[in-house]
């Protein structure tokens, strides 16, 4: 056992290592590194890699005698990645890595240049690669379980389509109300809001919340992102609009909602495989509890409107509350994914899963593609993208080969407020708690329910046992309509 | 040889990513991932050591067609290498481990309290393992040789000590003379230097230097230092003192020195273990020559001081040239050799050799050191520490068990004059265009001469190929008596 634990350590050890080149990568590392960057986490993810599917690993899963519960868990969660690490053909990990290197590189000048025929034959190729890999994998229904599966381990085609299906018509007649009802001016939220005084406050905000800066930093990246190379060492990156309150405010707490997850894991996982997020799922549930549920509802900013009102005079010295806890919150159908409102966001995702498992099935080719892409945005959210880099050339995530992954997204906000509903009955005054900033119960709350357990229970585990119930669009839908239909008066 | 090649790649990422981790631990870690740190720098040191030293690698070695020059010198670079990573029992360099991490720790609090019992047993036990250490390396006249060797490939105790005692007599007798002389104000380099205006004018200094921020950064820490993860990232940390110019100004040029030589390496050497100094003392030479013989001469603030003035109107404005000058070049014996000034530096690194070389052959034992530090202390530079903590406890290498690695800090500043002599005979008019901040020359001869060989040249076979002489106290001494016989008027 101890020898198991050791090898699963190194390999940790690696992945880790891994991830600090990478957030190096996009926080400081100068730009003439880019290719001994590569080069360098290459090898250590296939070191890795190759440790994990070696024999010895294999050996020693099956000779070992654990000796506590977190050894059984951590035997039974490495059979599975050694599984499936190993299912997959090292050719085959080759091509995706040069087809994915290419595509990335193809994408961005399509995207660029709002041409999607530059990106089509390697979307094509990526495709080709995903149906492989899925077959590869090994699935039970369609191959979009295997691709799934990568993300969020457990879940299944055939229930995402259920809890999607239960949710879009819903969510397109709400989508449509709010389009019919009067608009909420955002006017509050842009103005002069200062680069310095959104780092202060962002970082005082989340220190408040409890994310933990002794285990864990702040740095600038064009694209917002947390990592975790160890319990103690949890990071997140900002962008910080000077214009523009929302995303620099709400990204560091959506950030550290995401970092707070990892720090809570039980120090016994520590440098193990399981100290970390259980899924995506999961994961983005407390990135959108934090960034939403909390940092977007009225009694957060009954507490802190005024401090924000003192950080930012210019910009909020003559506004009050409820116009900007109503300009924070404005809904507006609109074309990119990434600067979607709470309420629309799902839309976004629901598409694309969509549209992901049509092409897994050949349903559509990539050709139809941005067509398709197109007619539903009209259909849904009725807007319609006049180029595609507004439209399908807007996300990265396929051209790195990541399909399967988007569901994710929604799913975390199905389940942030599933969990949201658990700790209020939990914690009957969290509202009043809120309104005096006082965080501790609602993170001692996850960090029991959630955060503690690290890998050692499935998504939908934590989310029976913490909830009492299974995945569900109700809850989510439930909070759309009391603050939405409050705002946009139905 | 190709098989040879990808296995010594990958032993160089996995040393340059152990880098990465060193460089964020300095400069953005937060504090509490200590303890996951150095666990993940150690799995990533032993991989590389567990493959260098595996026989797959002796194999390769033994059967690697060389195809080219290079492959020639990276079979015998990397045989050297194995030798001496396999001399050495892993229960040895486990237990070197363990003792430096305990050693560092007792170290620091032996320093904070001055009180070298603390310290001493430590030390002790460092001094035995590192002759154990030596033992197992091999050597033909004395164990120090093996440990100099680490540090100077090829270097001898015997030539050091030829060399250090040439240098000796003479150099305490200017010391003596400049002791004597009428003293010069610093009052120049100290007061008002702001922070931000220190870092701009350092880095702007840099990049005219001929420092590639295209592939290096530079950043804060405690200790400032230079590290490459690759030919094109090579970075530089330095620490500012907004009322002292010195070391803020002279630490960046120092480490960029440092870092232009690893900028400078032929690409054909990136990602081999041939991409490296070839030994601490070229490394030295590089960072002395831009810090000393370029950046505190006269011609380069004929040019810089008018800047100077500009970007420190309160410090400098009412300065001039020469008093400037002056005021960054003054020499008084001094306790703590980080701070020394060119001249009486060599006497600090000269007195820690005999100590090393005293304690190794068990001429004085631990607990006589701190006399015989004041006593030689006293005896060559007229001045005798109050406490341990500024004399024999002021330096971090012991604790570390870094014993040998001193003389190279000595040998740097006498190559640095023998090349920078031989750098004037190839560019006759090197100090003029010095005076119009012109580096080109400078640099191309010491990229041609110095940078581009990597480790496929021996510091010995650089410098008699760059200045057709051996190692000598010579060029440095008569420097010494231009420069400060000039300021000094001897």
């Amino acid at each position: 056992m101890q020898a198991l634990r050791d090898r699963l350590a190194r390999i940790t050890d690696l992945n880790h290592s891994a991830a600090i080149l990478e957030w190096d990568q996009e926080t400081y590392m100068p730009e003439g590194a880019e290719e001994s960057r590569a080069r360098q986490v290459a090898t250590l993810r296939s070191f890795s890699h190759e440790l994990l599917t070696d024999d010895k690993t294999s050996r020693l899963l099956e000779s070992a005698s654990p000796e506590s519960e977190i050894d059984i868990d951590l035997i039974r969660v490495t059979r599975k990645d050694v599984e499936k690490a190993t299912r997959v053909p090292a050719s085959l990990i080759g091509k995706m890595a040069v087809a994915s290197g290419r595509s990335k590189g193809a994408w961005q000048k399509a995207r660029a240049t709002n041409t999607f025929s530059i990106f089509a034959p390697h979307l094509a190729n990526i495709v080709d690669l995903t149906i492989e890999h899925a077959e590869a994998l090994g699935y039970q229904d369609t191959p979009y379980d295997a691709l799934l599966d990568l993300y969020e381990e457990g879940m299944t085609t055939a229930e995402v389509t259920r809890v999607f299906a239960d949710l879009k018509d819903r969510l397109v007649l709400v989508v449509k109300t709010i389009a019919a009802a009067p608009a909420i001016s955002n006017a509050a939220v842009h103005g002069n809001f200062r680069h310095d005084a959104q780092w202060a406050f962002g970082v005082q905000v989340a220190k408040q919340l409890g994310y933990d800066f002794h285990c864990g930093r702040q740095d600038t990246s064009a694209h917002p992102f947390s990592t975790a190379f160890s319990i103690t060492d949890v990071r997140i990156t900002t962008r910080v609009d000077p214009t523009f309150f929302n995303p620099g405010f709400f990204g560091t707490l959506h950030e550290a909602g995401h970092a707070m997850y990892e720090q809570g894991i039980d120090m016994a996982l520590e440098g193990t495989p399981l100290a970390d997020g259980t899924s995506l799922g999961i994961h983005e549930s407390q990135s959108r509890l934090w960034e939403n549920l909390i940092g977007r509802s009225l009694p957060f900013w009954k507490h802190y409107f005024p401090q924000a009102q003192k950080a930012f005079p210019e910009a909020l010295g003559k506004v009050d509350l409820n116009t900007f806890y109503r300009s924070a919150n404005t809904v507006a159908p609109s074309l990119i994914r990434v600067e979607a409102d709470e309420v629309t966001y799902n839309l976004h995702i629901m598409l694309r899963f969509e549209l992901e498992q049509d092409l897994i099935r050949g349903k559509i080719s990539v050709e139809d593609l941005p067509r398709e892409w197109n007619d539903r945005m009209e259909n849904w959210l009725g807007i319609r993208p006049s180029n595609d880099s507004d439209g399908v050339l807007q996300d990265i995530h396929w051209s790195l080969g990541a399909i399967g992954y988007f569901p994710t997204y929604a799913l975390g906000n199905l389940m942030s407020t599933q969990l949201f509903d658990a700790a209020k009955r939990a914690i009957p005054d969290l509202d009043s708690k809120t309104e005096r900033g006082d965080f501790s119960d609602l993170l001692q709350w996850l960090r029991k329910s959630v955060h503690h357990h690290g890998r050692r229970k499935s998504s939908g585990q934590i989310l029976k046992d913490a909830t009492g119930s299974d995945l569900s669009a109700d809850s989510w839908m439930q909070y759309v309509h009391a603050k939405f239909g409050d705002l946009y008066g139905f």
